[in-house]
């Protein structure tokens, strides 16, 4: 359950993710950064709460956002750091599978705990430690309230998922892959701070065309889809 | 070239990679702390520079060291953050490879950069983006100087190399395996810090030993030469 009056924290990772909720929650844009990073926050008020939107900017090495779990560390260190939220959302865009009844547009929210499949480390404590299982918030209410789906949510580095990639998803129960929550939930493990995943459903992982020509095709209806779930999960009325 | 004077840093994942080097540099532990984090450092003086070792501590959820690319960017930031060092040093063990000429408890240090070899993402830009090729510091003299190998330094968050992993790294031409460095090298090139990397071999990568046997086996050796060759680094004399 979202706690109430807390701050909430929406961690993004690409600029065409977040442009669609930044315009939807009435955000602006703030005008202080950390010298040298590449992250931006955007912040207002929604449903009589404080929302902070953060983005984590451009690699200007590759000339494009910064996907994946490392950036996704240090822009929830940065934003805990200095808003302590009550709530941490990791939203964005992710893949679905078919055959657990995922559909290009669907919203999900994370169920029972944030994990990684593509961290294969195989000594004793190790291998646990790289699948992480940190908890997600319990978000089922609001999964109905929205109509969102409930998912195990699985990230990794990787737009691709090799057989080995697969199997680990298999083995979590994994209905939503993508490639920053549980790096954010490893943060907010540390700080405590409550954290889950909603997700839009950019392509789907069990389907016969390319993971890339469906996320280039799908981007814009699954961002305009995650700016409304986040203005329904956040502005009840 | 080691800049004259500046603040070294270290950063090193395990407590039992860092434990000789601590010692042999006879460095103290900090009292202070970041407020619910892991990190821990360790500070002295060492050939006349301030040096700083930096280690990513425990997850307490699982029980073990805090390996792998997330813990080293925030672990790198904190350490950036507070000493301003004039160069980042990531400092481990690693896999080596016979056929390249590796050898247990062979020292490399970092040729030209830090790449990644397990962020595969097949959309132009994001594909460069996800190798990553941060660059690393000019150090074939100092490799001279101190007797270690030059070479090419990979990352992923897998203890592993399936197929994949070992194309990518084959075509980076690493002649080096492990679990932080690009990661190190994505921070400091977002800072402005120069950095590179020095790894001892635990394990041959084509050894037709366990990876994790022969870490096990190795890793008392490869510590003690890292130690060594760490203050070789820092204190000619």
């Amino acid at each position: 359950m979202l706690p109430p009056d807390a701050t909430v924290a929406v961690v993004m990772a690409m600029a065409a993710e977040a442009a669609p909720t930044v315009e939807r929650l009435g955000l602006i844009a703030c005008s202080s950064h950390v010298a040298a990073l590449p992250f931006r926050w955007y912040e207002g008020e929604v449903g009589g709460r404080h929302v902070v939107v953060a983005v984590n900017g451009r690699d200007e090495r590759h000339g494009v956002d910064n996907i994946g779990t490392n950036p996704a560390v240090l822009n929830t260190w940065l934003t805990v750091e200095r808003w302590h939220p009550g709530v941490v959302v990791s939203a964005g865009t992710a893949g679905g599978f078919a055959a657990l009844g995922g559909e290009i547009g669907d919203l999900y929210l994370s169920q029972r705990d944030l994990v990684f499949h593509d961290r294969r480390i195989a000594i004793p404590g190790f291998d646990e430690y790289g699948h992480g299982r940190y908890p997600s918030l319990d978000v089922a209410a609001e999964a109905q309230r929205i109509g969102a789906k409930l998912g195990v949510v699985s990230t990794s580095n990787s737009l691709d998922w090799p057989d080995l990639d697969a199997a680990v998803m298999a083995a979590h129960g994994a209905a939503v892959k993508e490639m920053e929550a549980a790096a954010v939930a490893w943060v907010c493990w540390l700080t405590g701070t409550p954290v889950f995943a909603l997700k839009a459903i950019t392509d789907l992982v069990d389907h016969p065309a390319g993971t890339a020509e469906q996320f280039v095709a799908n981007l814009g209806v699954a961002t305009e889809r995650l700016a409304a779930g986040l203005h329904a999960l956040l502005d009840p009325d």
